[in-house]
């Protein structure tokens, strides 16, 4: 099947996989308490589970795009998470932008593209 | 031609397509008096005839950007529509978020990235 | 090496290229006391700039997300440097939207995809 859905409901797929790319969607925080560190790291590991699925990890990210609802103030919480989170790996092309999100108590929102490698049969990994 | 365009103007092109993939343009209602209902579906009727000239369907959505102008207020009516244009298929990922668009009369933007076969010279269908 | 990354530090990289295509970060400009006509003017030489690193250029753009932090005034003062900038070539599907941006005083941010030719071993141009 040359289009892979993850995780689909009638709205979206929560991942989408072609020709070795998976483009993800937007992934906002359950627990919207959180603070903005909270909810990046919340963020993160969906983005981290949803790669798994997929047979890629936060190492093979191609391009992220990043939302705050509040970039003034929440910029640099966000980045400290963000830059530990790729800490010792390539980090991806990226845009933080600020937009009003889908629910007022979403600070955060990231919709990730990344590299999908497969294994030929004969055992080499193609991209 | 390894790269080609689609309804091209100075600005932009409504579609390119590159290796399997065609990256649309966001798309805008023409008749602005529309409420959110009426403004969604032209603009998924535009990406509708859009996928079909580039040899393409919503079945083969690969990831969705929308931006709404007033998600609060718009957010339910705009995904009654598009659940509807959905049914019976797999949703693309997408991301959905709020932004002033060109003309403050929009209040609904949607840019597709879809994949788009090829049939190979023995008819076997490659994406 | 099958994703190749340009220009990285712990938080982006300029530009990611993977399976002929180049995915480069939003690029703000570096002087803002410059308005939108010369900061738009910045942005598009950081553009050409990487472009060129990649091994691409502006004649194969596929894809381009601009935002504006102020779309009513600024639009059409960007355009016109936008579409001076693409005289003679055919232009990539794009989407303009307002959004702030990480700095008050920076106006315009523009983030693309592109084309990225590979030379085979017997001399033919592939995508």
């Amino acid at each position: 099947m040359p289009i892979t859905r993850y995780n689909s409901n009638s709205r979206l797929s929560a991942a989408v996989v072609h020709s070795n790319v998976a483009y993800l969607s937007g992934q906002v925080p359950d627990d919207r308490t959180d603070d903005v560190t909270g909810q990046t790291r919340q963020v993160l590991a969906k983005i981290d589970q949803l790669l798994s699925d997929v047979g890629s990890d936060r190492s093979k990210l191609l391009s992220a795009q990043i939302w705050l609802s509040d970039i003034s103030s929440d910029f640099n919480d966000f980045n400290r998470v963000w830059e530990r989170w790729l800490e010792g790996l390539q980090a991806p092309a990226r845009a933080t932008v600020q937009s009003p999100l889908a629910s007022p108590d979403v600070r955060v929102e990231i919709m990730v593209v990344a590299a999908v490698p497969t294994i030929s049969s004969n055992g080499i990994t193609l991209y």
